[in-house]
């Protein structure tokens, strides 16, 4: 499997492009709207074909390259739900299964951050890799205070289901504000402050003590990714 | 082996932690002074002990954490002249192989970018690492134009051994200014712009074409570093 890590100096997001190298299937998770050329010129120098754009969740702090992305190459374009963004060609679910090449990426619903968040597992050979999108970040999680998110769901997501995966899962995260780029499920569980609370109520009243401003982005990021994008 | 791959969002510096999972010896490569307290609670974090922290070269883009480290672990500082940084532990040199645990750092001499230039080359079962400091970026190269930079030299540090390397070597970058994180041997021959002159005589002239601004922290930082980047 091939593997890039890709970083928005705008919105400090991470974008991952997945290959099968030996089909040249690729996805890309989480792509941002101004760096489409970009991804586009990777795809091309790595003589891979893209078949699918996902994104974890809709966004509030960049727009979705999903649209673009579909325009430019005919990939499929996934969200957590249809009905929502009525623009993307498939919605995800618990436990589905997408198939890039001989990569099988395993959909979590994981919500909490927002209520329509994902998380995507693969395995290559004995290692899981974890995109945890912003349900989990480098010794952070996502913010619960908008989109319907919401602390109690999103403790229960962290425990019930991303912290259960094993201890050497790669965690490749949504965003990263401090520059680091990868981190693990035993090291999160060591180090997160996040994970610190030993009840649920106490990880609800540190989140709902956090009192952050809006995003910057939010007012045109929100619309504009219901429509993967595209200016309508 | 454990890889950390850290960005200073400042100077676009990529700095890298390696370390034996199993004897949880570290080493840092081009760490940068103002993130020392996040290298120090990494290090903890991880069970780590930094026995080695190295420059890729005298730096004119940052101010070298490899001083404070010194101080602070007591760690090895290996640059490549000891004479020009006569406060640094150890000099570098071509085919010096640096233990850490059962890691095997081993220094390539790759003058060019500046005359102090090195690249270290690890081995993990089958897998080739480069940490290519500034002699060779995703899809570029480090300028030529300063610190006894010389194109030609380049240009053969490039073509006689950096490029001779395994071409799924995982090329770990000293610094990306565009969001990429790694590359391959095989994707920089085929698709880094620099490696295109199909002559020395067109590289050099490529290079001397550039007419590049001084890097902005250039006259604090070449001094800073000639101390280890610490205070005299």
């Amino acid at each position: 499997m091939l593997l890039r890590q890709l970083f928005d100096h705008e919105s400090y997001t991470y974008t991952y492009l997945l290959a099968d190298a030996d089909t040249s299937e690729a996805v890309l998770i989480d792509p941002v709207d101004v760096h489409l050329e970009m991804y586009l010129r990777l795809l091309e120098e790595l003589g891979c074909k893209l078949v699918a754009a996902l994104d974890t969740h809709v966004h509030a702090d960049h727009v979705t390259a999903l649209g673009l992305l579909r325009e430019a190459t005919g990939c499929a374009t996934m969200v957590g739900f249809e009905g929502e963004v009525d623009c993307a060609s498939e919605g995800l679910a618990d436990g589905k299964v997408i198939a890039v090449g001989a990569i099988e990426i395993n959909t979590l619903f994981t919500p909490g951050h927002t209520d329509d968040s994902f998380c995507f597992v693969v395995k290559d050979g004995s290692q899981t890799y974890l995109f945890s999108g912003d349900t989990l970040f480098i010794r952070g999680t996502g913010r619960t205070d908008f989109q319907n998110g919401d602390p109690g769901t999103l403790y229960d997501s962290l425990h019930k289901k991303v912290l259960t995966l094993p201890d050497d899962t790669l965690v490749y995260p949504g965003h990263d504000y401090k520059g680091w780029t990868v981190s693990t499920i035993a090291e999160e569980k060591r180090a997160n402050p996040r994970l610190e609370p030993a009840t649920k109520e106490a990880f609800i009243e540190l989140m709902n003590g956090l009192d952050l401003p809006d995003p910057k982005m939010m007012d045109v990021a929100v619309p504009a990714n219901r429509s993967c994008g595209l200016k309508s």
